[in-house]
């Protein structure tokens, strides 16, 4: 899933991201942050203007966050309580205060596809004891959220235009970098009967090797026939990897936020390994290629290193574009090939 | 003709610019800036990349001008002798020298369709005397600029490819804010048999008033059957009334550059006035209604000022993007009547 902060995946028109990657086939699904539309422009202004679909303009699956991990990474002066998170806006200082109640509240008014319950994120690295600890409070938190959609779920944005659709609301297991708590919490969420389970707290500083044996881990209690979502990974080679692994969705800023900072992703043959090119660098002055030969997208299809290096190195608006545009379709692209392979090989 | 100083209109991409206003036929010709593509990446680059056509991926036609106004207008510690201009890059304070034969030989490096010869723009208000004196100056330099062009015209970047086809090179009236040195500036130029005619030195901050007099009893001395060129125009209602005084080509970063700080041009009917809406104000946040309800561009058949507002205010970079193609649209449209009403009106 592309990540659209603030209802837009960063420099990239919505037209673009329907037929940017997988053959054509574009973004199936994007993700928005409760966090920042809560803030800007508001949750009740989104919900006047039809909720976040009608408001950006994008008419396929969407996915908002609980703002939970928002407000843990980017907020100050965080007060936590078993009641909810006090903090302060990271744009203007002012003073918010989120709970379980709220989180689903303002994701009812955005609503989008797929709502999360509202987690906490424990700061890493983190005991056992104290990891227990926030994992028990997410859990008494995932509740809530339940207990708040159910009630309210109905006034959905477009309950009535699509005929008393809901959204569905997703749990996020959490534990830490502990095998054991990763498995009392999947068994507590799987408990929950929920339509679709997150792995939340990982990516988030830990070696590769601990996200993957957790990933592993949590899987083997979280049910094949839902929607299995690592949240916030990853690198090419990771999500191609998780999703061997039985992740059905992942979400990562990377391809968009790499590509604003002149970081391409390539391969030198399908499949083959990743590449990371830095376009700014001297040696792309006078490289007439494409960022990538084997790739089909519309940047790769016009324009030559040589001039994403200049729009990159002249500050040019239009290079957040064409890097941005670039690494979604590598991503997208990655993924489709995936799904063909594990299509194949299923029985 | 759309702005594209660095090899790009700003935030807008090429596939874009090729398909926005103008029924859907895009903009037919663009402008890039010889001292910005001079500085960065450097011409040498841009011809070994074969030319700006094939260095940004534009195929239709192109105009460079000749640096003259940017070196006067941006950079620093200029001094001005018969020979040319030194000055300092904006970018980095290095000293460079520009005379009519370097503007001509970076303008051929660059290949555009259209070269413009090397002027002076005179310091404005100017006097009389001051403005004859650098009248003299440009004349004396479009003969250089010319006698350079001849001699080194064929080394074009893609004079083989097209067979032997070179650039047009259009001379540029001056003459300040006085009728009489507009003409003898214009029948001076005439007089060098050259492909095209450029009215330079204008809205540069004199009333409005005496920039439509000075077009107008300047267009009275160049043919008709050559093309006529306001460099540096304008608000679109101004564009409108030049084009029906006989002008046939205009360039202005109005409509990107406004877009990119929130302001946005649209009319209540075709043909109605144009009214200036900055998407920033508040009165905007809850409008579903598009930028301009007679307006067929992607802009408006897809996005609402409610969504615009939030993407301005959230220092989203889609809003350079979607605000800058509206007004393209609203430009090119606007030339698309126009055309469509002299047409109609000829006999």
């Amino acid at each position: 899933m592309p990540v659209g902060t603030a209802a837009s995946v960063k420099a990239v028109e919505q037209g673009v991201l329907e037929e940017v990657g997988a053959g054509g086939k574009g973004a199936r699904i994007i993700l928005a942050n409760t966090y920042h539309l809560y803030l800007r422009p508001g949750h009740e202004l989104v919900k006047r203007m039809g909720g976040v679909h009608r408001f950006m303009s994008w008419e396929r699956p969407m996915l908002t966050d609980s703002g939970g991990f928002q407000v843990f990474s980017l907020s100050e002066l965080r007060k936590v309580t078993s009641e909810g998170v006090e903090f302060r806006s990271h744009l203007d200082g002012s003073k918010h205060f989120f709970s379980p109640e709220h989180s689903i509240q303002v994701q009812i008014a955005l609503g989008a596809d797929i709502a999360m319950v509202f987690d906490e994120c424990v700061e890493t690295p983190a005991s056992w004891e104290r990891t227990r600890e926030s994992m028990g409070l997410t859990h008494a938190w995932a509740w809530r959220s339940k207990d708040h959609f159910e009630l309210h779920k109905e006034s959905v944005p477009w309950f009535a235009a699509l005929g008393g659709a809901t959204q569905s609301l997703f749990g996020i297991v959490q534990g830490g970098m502990y095998v054991d708590l990763r498995k009392e919490s999947a068994q507590r969420l799987v408990e929950m009967g929920l339509p679709g389970y997150a792995i939340g707290g990982l990516a988030v500083g830990e070696p590769r090797e601990v996200t993957r044996e957790m990933i592993a881990r949590t899987l083997e209690w979280l049910p094949k026939d839902k929607p299995r979502y690592v949240m916030g990974v990853g690198y090419p080679d990771e999500i191609e990897e998780y999703a061997k692994m039985g992740v059905d969705m992942m979400d990562c800023v990377l391809p968009t936020r790499a590509g604003r900072h002149g970081l391409l992703f390539v391969r030198e043959e399908p499949g083959g390994p990743v590449i990371r090119m830095n376009i700014k660098r001297k040696e792309y002055a006078d490289d007439q290629r494409p960022i990538d030969e084997t790739c089909s997208c519309m940047v790769c299809r016009r324009y030559s290193r040589a001039y994403l290096r200049h729009l990159f190195v002249a500050g040019e608006p239009l290079s957040l574009t064409l890097n941005s545009v670039h690494n979604l379709a590598f991503y997208l692209d990655t993924m489709e090939r995936v799904r063909g392979e594990l299509a194949v090989s299923k029985p």
